[in-house]
């Protein structure tokens, strides 16, 4: 699972369930089928994107490697026909939405901490690449982002950086080590859907 | 027009008529003369600041060289007083604006072939400096962008974008083979503006 | 004041001082602890990061130096458990937001200096240190840049950096040419509250 090609696999497969999440958005919005495709784009390539520029990466592997934009580009044109069929699949949707933050965030601490960053930063620049898709796929729609209201979303993949990064400062690079914290983030995810947790609101002002 | 200094000239004059569409757009919210030149700065040079960021220009164009900053905020400047006379002159906007969108496609996706990045990554880098400023304006703004949402503009430019792509593969780089996809874009904009053409929306959810 | 350690002091200092204000903001959208500390650290470490993008600074700070982050994290967890308190303070508040604004900006503007972008670019960066971070809280929540519809702020920032530049232009660095423009800021921002100064609207169309 440490091999590039891995990596790629892992990366592409979020990125597509990520494309497809943000296109789905998009239809609800009654955007065109431009706008389903961009929002797409945005949601499943706009996490890498930032991280990219953060480590330095330029130009960021979306521009730089058509198979990520034509990844993105195709799931979002295939919800775009056939959404009517999604929306009977809620659960599909979400349980493919939780392995591709799963995927995406591995993938995005692993690259942040080979590019030399330190540990906050590249667990940071992990959930950056997780939750950032999902940001700007809300942001496009005017949405508040829903990563930020309600719902362990952001922290289970925050946790599953960290655990990289420490496995990673212990020395540990192999396929346990990657599997493990992405096992972590979809785990957590998935009760978290299934139990309605929810992190802590403020105490209303008095 | 392959020239450094007609490249210039042509960025210089996208740039004027998209900080005028900013800056109008930031008046009809109410904005203050900060806001009203600060949108327009963005509608202008957001799309190139991103740009150059993906394509690893630094500082971007926008920083590096004062007169993109100040064509910005002198026509943003000139916008908020002078826009009672531009509202009546709504066909003039809009043909301003679709020349810009086809100058500033056609040299962001010069530039991005220029810095190397693959076919794809530069169409892709090409369309985002002729939408990204629009998008960016939108968002300051509080609405979800226009150019998701309806006509053909995206899709002008990036039709352009392609254009230009397939000539540089071919070894053209004359005057014609960046006239003719500008032309190409203005062509598609103006016509889809007439006739009303829109990208297809989504099929009902049943 | 222009000794490596004094910049970090006074950037923590305003990197603090910006959290609480973006952790407050969330609050009263209702958010939940974890968007508290994301709008939070958008608001304390956005205009930074997007400084350190536009000079080529990679990593940004916010990732290369962990004190940012945890700085910006605790102020806003703070934020979220004392907020009751921060409600009756609210002319503290706006005094530390001032003095953030007047510390972020100058040392925006140095390090744009430093790294070798003209002055009308760097004046743009540093302001865009100082004021970059608010617009990325509004935008995440919602709203129209606070900057760009009222008040003197953005104004008084861009004022400051220019006064950097002039003073840096004539091989002034010692500690009384950052404290001035950090000052005037400061005045200007402070002043402008109690007068209820704002920038012009745009004339009402006729």
């Amino acid at each position: 699972m440490s091999t590039p090609s891995a990596l790629l696999i892992a990366d592409l497969a979020g990125v597509a369930v990520f494309a497809a999440s943000g296109a789905s958005a998009a239809i609800v919005k009654r955007l065109d089928l431009f706008g389903v495709v961009f929002v797409g784009f945005v949601a499943a390539l706009g996490g890498g994107i930032v991280r990219d520029l953060i480590i330095g990466a330029v130009p960021p592997l979306a521009f730089a490697d058509w198979r990520y934009a034509i990844t993105a580009a195709v799931a979002s044109g295939a919800t775009f026909w056939l959404h009517p069929q999604f929306s009977r699949l809620r659960w599909t949707v979400l349980l493919l939405d939780a392995a591709g933050l799963a995927l995406i965030t591995v993938t995005g601490t692993v690259k942040a901490l080979n590019a030399g960053l330190p540990a906050v930063g590249a667990c940071l620049a992990g959930m950056i690449t997780g939750i950032g898709g999902g940001v700007g796929r809300d942001l496009l729609l005017g949405e508040i982002p829903v990563v930020l209201r309600r719902e362990i979303y952001a922290v289970a993949s925050l946790a599953g950086a960290v655990l990289v990064a420490v496995f990673v400062r212990f020395g540990m690079h192999d396929g346990v080590a990657l599997a493990a914290p992405a096992v972590l983030i979809f785990v957590v995810r998935v009760v978290a859907l299934l139990r309605s947790w929810s992190a802590p609101v403020p105490p209303e002002t008095t």
